[in-house]
């Protein structure tokens, strides 16, 4: 019995639109295995369309995806688009109007990938669960006294109970499946009002999840024992900010920000969840055919997780771990002269 | 001549107590060559004193140092006290009312001090420069339905041109002295107020210095790029929670949390600035004696400089090069044996 799964399409900017085919032949290619078959739609929602129609996407974008399962996007964001035209016209709607309040960042150090942290072994893995819709990334506040001297700007952070306690639920219940341990970044030493309450909501999730344990740290000794010892942590649950900024670093401490993965999951299920490679568009790099594809591609093994075909995504997996362990076939950014084409080649022939 | 200072101690709690000792034997020896004494008034301001008398600090604390030339702080903080209660009642307070709006933190990476960053080489060094007293640390806010199920927490982060202003031009002046180039911490794709208002400031503040090369990074990728590359850095600037997260991750890739200085400094010279090693209280190891006195030592050396006597600050440091670089001897959390005291005299025979 053959599954069929629609799967919209945003490469977005630069080598976004890169690696969005190499990730799709891969699913192809494990989905035949599988008996599951994928129809995509492109959108060619992306700075240039800002450009000439003063938009990033349609008014009615967010509807002609809606019913798809699933969302693959490649990277948003072109030098001479500021970062929050962009990314408040397209990524940010996304994560928010699908209600994809987890964030899901795997980490991984991968065979062969160097990583700049001397005790960050192969096999090293944890988990970095951010909160995706609320908290420091709000619209509320603004401007006071533009252009005069005693200008300022006030920015409004909004913790509510409902959206904190869904993400560590999810977090708790992860580390119910993982090794039992879950550590919450909070900063209520400094930040006196939304810190506190996040840490009593931490609290009151341990309590409900009594058998897994939980500590809590400071984000910035927090970041500090990221590259200190990564090997003592599994689950790490954030705010939308600590959240982003732990998992670049986490990405960094494994060696891998250039193949990082994203899941922006609706956990209900009642919006299709986006996947993305936390890499952004590289303008450097981008038209010459050598970006690494392994973020897009290990993002749709996300997906595959996510659509119900575990199995599928953890084949993905092991041909990434398979080709980065086992040939001297890479991209320029892990030291190969592979072009993304080669490299990608290489890795359907060991799916 | 013999120049005089007037020095106020605040040991604080855990081994707050027990690394102002050594420093301010340092400073006397060193002082001692110098021609400069050193007068000191010792405040027992602490968690301890907040249980017993529900503040902690007199209620005209602030008053019995204002006069003071400079303050040396051991660390703040002790299980049973919140974090809030303690930091806020003491810490934050002499930042603020001392309008103490730079803190100033150098990393170096000392012989012998092994960095857990395969590319961190003795000899790394470059600064981080943090806003010290607006911004996100802020008491603007607050809980809205309490315990019910729609709680929520609202958190307002202020930035004002005048602060904004004064910290960037901190910086750039400061980098002027050093390798001329700042690197500003943002994340104006997220955040959306407050920070595209700083990059606005930041543009300003290198047309104003415009020997100054500047460039900006968000936050998630900087923290990625201190631990992929920490030696392309010089003079890091952000706001209070990035500068706080920075220096604290910019210490680790140093290996050197637990010996790292700060200072509070108020420039304009109107109150007094305050030093005090980046290390907490350390209650899992206070009271035994073994304590690592040279995040304390460091930061006297800073207070050396800041009154006027660069010379006698670099003879601290040389100092502390030395017997990390050529002696054995070291404290248990860089592997040694000493104790504080033993420790200490080594330091001081090499002054
Ligand atoms: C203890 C805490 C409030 C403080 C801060 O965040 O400012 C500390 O982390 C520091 O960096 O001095
Ligand atoms: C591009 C930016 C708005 C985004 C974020 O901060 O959420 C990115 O850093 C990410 O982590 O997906």
């Amino acid at each position: 019995m053959a599954t069929e799964h629609r799967i919209a399409l945003i490469p977005g900017d630069g080598i976004g639109t890169e690696v969005l085919p190499p990730a799709t032949a891969v699913l192809d290619k494990v989905g035949a295995r599988h008996g599951i078959t994928f129809r995509y739609d492109d959108f060619d929602w992306c700075c240039e369309r800002y450009l000439h129609e003063g938009a990033m996407m349609p008014a009615n974008g967010l509807d002609q995806i809606r019913h798809h399962d699933a969302i693959l996007l490649g990277a948003v964001g072109w030098p001479g688009v500021p970062d929050h035209v962009s990314l408040w016209g397209l990524l940010i709607p996304i994560r928010r109007q699908f209600d994809q309040y987890v964030n899901l960042r795997p980490i991984k150090v991968m065979p062969g990938v160097p990583s700049p942290v001397r005790s960050a072994e192969p096999g090293l893995e944890f988990v970095v669960v951010r909160e995706n819709v609320e908290g420091e990334y709000s619209e509320v506040g603004g401007r006071f006294h533009r252009g005069f001297a005693d200008e300022m700007a006030v920015q409004e952070s909004i913790f509510t109970r409902p959206g904190v306690t869904r993400i560590l639920d999810y977090a708790f219940e992860l580390a119910a499946t993982r090794r039992n341990v879950v550590t919450s970044a909070t900063k209520s030493n400094g930040i006196v009002h939304t810190m506190p309450f996040w840490d009593e909501l931490v609290a009151e999730a341990g309590l409900r999840h009594p058998d897994v344990r939980w500590h809590q740290e400071h984000i910035d000794a927090l970041v500090a024992k990221v590259v200190l010892d990564p090997s003592r942590f599994d689950v790490i649950v954030g705010s939308n900010l600590f959240g982003d900024i732990l998992s670049d670093l986490a990405a960094a401490v494994a060696g891998s920000i250039g193949i990082a993965p994203a899941g922006n999951l609706n956990p209900s299920r009642e919006f299709p969840s986006m996947f993305e490679p936390v890499h952004g568009s590289a303008p450097d790099i981008a038209g010459k055919g050598v970006a690494n594809p392994l973020g897009a591609i290990w993002s749709a093994a996300m997906m595959l997780d996510h659509l119900g075909h575990p199995d599928a995504g953890a084949e993905v997996v092991a041909a990434m771990v398979d080709v980065l362990g086992n040939t001297p076939v890479r991209t320029a950014d892990l030291g190969g002269t592979a072009s993304t084409e080669e490299f990608t080649k290489t890795l359907l022939d060991r799916i």
